[in-house]
């Protein structure tokens, strides 16, 4: 079998404005894990003669075709139908299906509706792939060098499907070239400067691909390689992120899946240290972050939302003529909120953030995005400026993410 | 021109696990709105092989096609020649736009690097539709009953490019069909029950079309409706909603695209009212959700994220006795956060949550999913209990919409 596959989800509500395809995604990393690539994905609609044709381009360009989606049990739900008339077989009533899908019902005291039946049908000759968690079972067919997959689209039914009957097979079948993906995940430094880092790096090597991805205040670098075996590609994959670790060093908050807000935790915990914030222009968003993490409870003990300036002077014990002298955004009010919630609450560690969201409450002085971020300790108190650039939503964003920085960086 | 189109997303990065298309759920509403359904979307590499023959069915199928990506400067922006190819059309140098571009670089004190030229090239044909933002240009072609429009990938120069120079074109040709949407947004009502009161409405009806759809916390009905004009089709839309907001009542917080959060905010300023929060386990979602508005500090004062029980009765001054007597999740403890937030902080309404987000952390008594939410007024406070189910991220969620839908209904 080659090494391309075609992945159709089909559905009217995935031609409306309001949805996106998100099981390709899935699907393609999936198969990604296994040495094949996604060379084609295509959006369909319940229409037959558009999927028909869909369908058939499909089939004759592509050796691995999966469909999403369609098989459920409504008049619209037409995928099983296209594709039989396509690959030209016969529909047959399969016993099992009927049984189990009659006691799936049964099982919570009801008769099976009439139109349940219908996915019972399957095309003659398909392999059905059991759906443990729902009504539609999944099909593979094999139609001379090309293999046909078609699953349910509701995303867990499709992954447990494909996991339990899919991934293995097509493994054994996909050849002797193995992928290995790594993402080294970055934050504190422009997708740009970052590049010119790594670029020397990176350009050495046509195996594994390196990708740069920017996103919500990180940059992530994607890894991936090939082998004749899993091994040999990790191998590959983790000489050059070692070559780039070396260059980024702290920069690097992860070289897995975790979040920043978790990367956080775990320093909190490692080094048995607590937290607590007082946040103005974030308006709850680190403290929503932090607590985000099962087990939070562990390490962060309070956040305060301190919008009004009364609130600052009531919450977090800041002296009203620190406002009045420096304006609510400064940095001194910064360092007061920091140290007052760390008092106030007996942390070890205190936030404190104040700063111009806008898109009003700017002047030349103290601009839209202005922000500045105190980080206080048993021993001392720092706070650094910082201007972020974009919308109400970005600057809070990017506020957020720099102050878990700071404790990240205080706390390696 | 019939109705139907297709548009093709074009680079590499959206066939990895990493990147959605997401530039056809704008071209889909813009279409949408001139009367034009999309028919198939398709997703295509920078493989020239493949995209060729997408491109060929494409044009083979569908009376217009829009292209997105694939037209930058570099040897992998391929949309350009193989749309030349398909169509049988030379490649010629358009000087105005190479001016363009060169004075482009110049305004930022650079010169032109070699590789720019080549997006001066265009089909022999083609119609260049200005970027005012960007070097790549948009083009426009022609083919027997086909249009073929290519635009470049980068979002807001698609937007621009598109509405500029193509939407209008688009509807002048777009027949006598046109269609009018509008949105009813719901909460505090599951999509069955939602759809048991108002199936009996819409079933009369072929068109408008009604879609629902469920996500994070609300229930939104789409009505789409055709007409010979925009005023025919929103009056047949407006007839449907009409009866519907009978039947549904205050479930419905917005007939637009205002958020929740938004509503809450539009009512505090009407009535003049303001807000302070005590939150514990959504550990500062909901204050974090009413700052994302502008213009949100006219009624918000503060947000305390309490989830130590030293800092429930430090910051929202809760009675020692009151945690000990009831535990912290309990009605007694949220009333006292309602209450003690709004008496320290002096605002009109002052909410209290407690609750178990999980994962861990449940009891028989007291499982995970378990939230009291309390609000106090200057005159009551009242406390609701719910059982939420999913995960940390669902049951804080559900926690924060439910919160401020109580406060959204005690306003009205």
């Amino acid at each position: 079998m080659a090494s391309t596959a075609e992945i159709i989800a089909i559905g009217s509500e995935l031609l409306t404005p309001h949805r996106v395809d998100s099981n390709s995604l899935y699907l393609t990393k999936q198969l990604n894990s296994i040495g094949i690539e996604v060379g084609v994905k295509v959006v369909a609609g319940d229409d037959e003669g558009c999927l028909e044709q869909v369908v058939r381009v499909a089939i004759g360009r592509s050796s691995l075709v999966i469909a999403t989606g369609g098989l459920g049990p409504t008049e619209d739900d037409i995928t099983k139908k296209v594709f039989a008339r396509v690959l030209h077989r016969q529909m047959v009533l399969e016993e099992q299906i009927l049984k189990d899908i009659k006691s799936r019902f049964l099982s919570r005291g009801l008769d099976m509706p009439a139109n349940n039946a219908r996915q019972a049908l399957v095309p003659v000759g398909a392999q059905v792939l059991e759906n443990p968690t729902g009504t539609a079972p999944g099909l593979w067919i094999e139609e001379g060098d090309c293999v046909v997959i078609l699953l349910p689209g509701v995303p867990s039914e499709m992954k447990t499907i494909f996991e339990t009957s899919c991934l293995a097979v097509l493994k054994q079948r996909s050849g002797n070239s193995r992928m290995f993906s790594k993402v080294l995940k970055t934050t504190g430094m422009a997708e740009s400067q970052l590049d010119e880092k790594i670029a020397p790096i990176y350009t050495e090597y046509r195996n594994p691909v390196t990708t740069i991805l920017a996103s919500q205040g990180e940059v992530q670098i994607h890894l991936t390689g090939r082998g004749k075996t899993e091994k040999e590609a990790e191998i590959l994959v983790n000489e050059l992120s070692d070559k780039m670790e070396l260059v980024l060093g702290e920069y690097i908050f992860s070289r897995g899946t975790e979040s920043l807000e978790q990367i956080v935790g775990y320093y909190l915990l490692m080094r048995q240290k607590t937290l607590s914030i007082a946040e103005s222009c974030t308006g709850g968003l680190i403290s929503e972050r932090m607590t985000r993490v099962p087990g939070s409870s562990e390490y962060f003990l309070c956040g305060v939302t301190c919008y009004s300036n009364q609130s600052k002077i009531n919450l977090a014990e800041i002296p009203p003529l620190v406002i009045e002298m420096n304006g609510a955004v400064s940095s001194e009010v910064a360092k007061s909120l920091a140290e007052g919630i760390r008092e106030k609450t007996g942390s070890n560690l205190g936030l404190g953030i104040t700063g111009i969201a806008g898109p009003s409450g700017g002047s030349p002085e103290k601009p839209v995005g202005l922000v500045y971020i105190a980080l206080a300790t048993e021993a001392t108190v720092a706070c650094q400026k910082f201007q972020f650039g974009g919308d109400r939503e970005r600057v809070r964003f990017w506020a957020s993410q720099t102050a878990l920085d700071m404790v990240r960086r205080s706390l390696i």
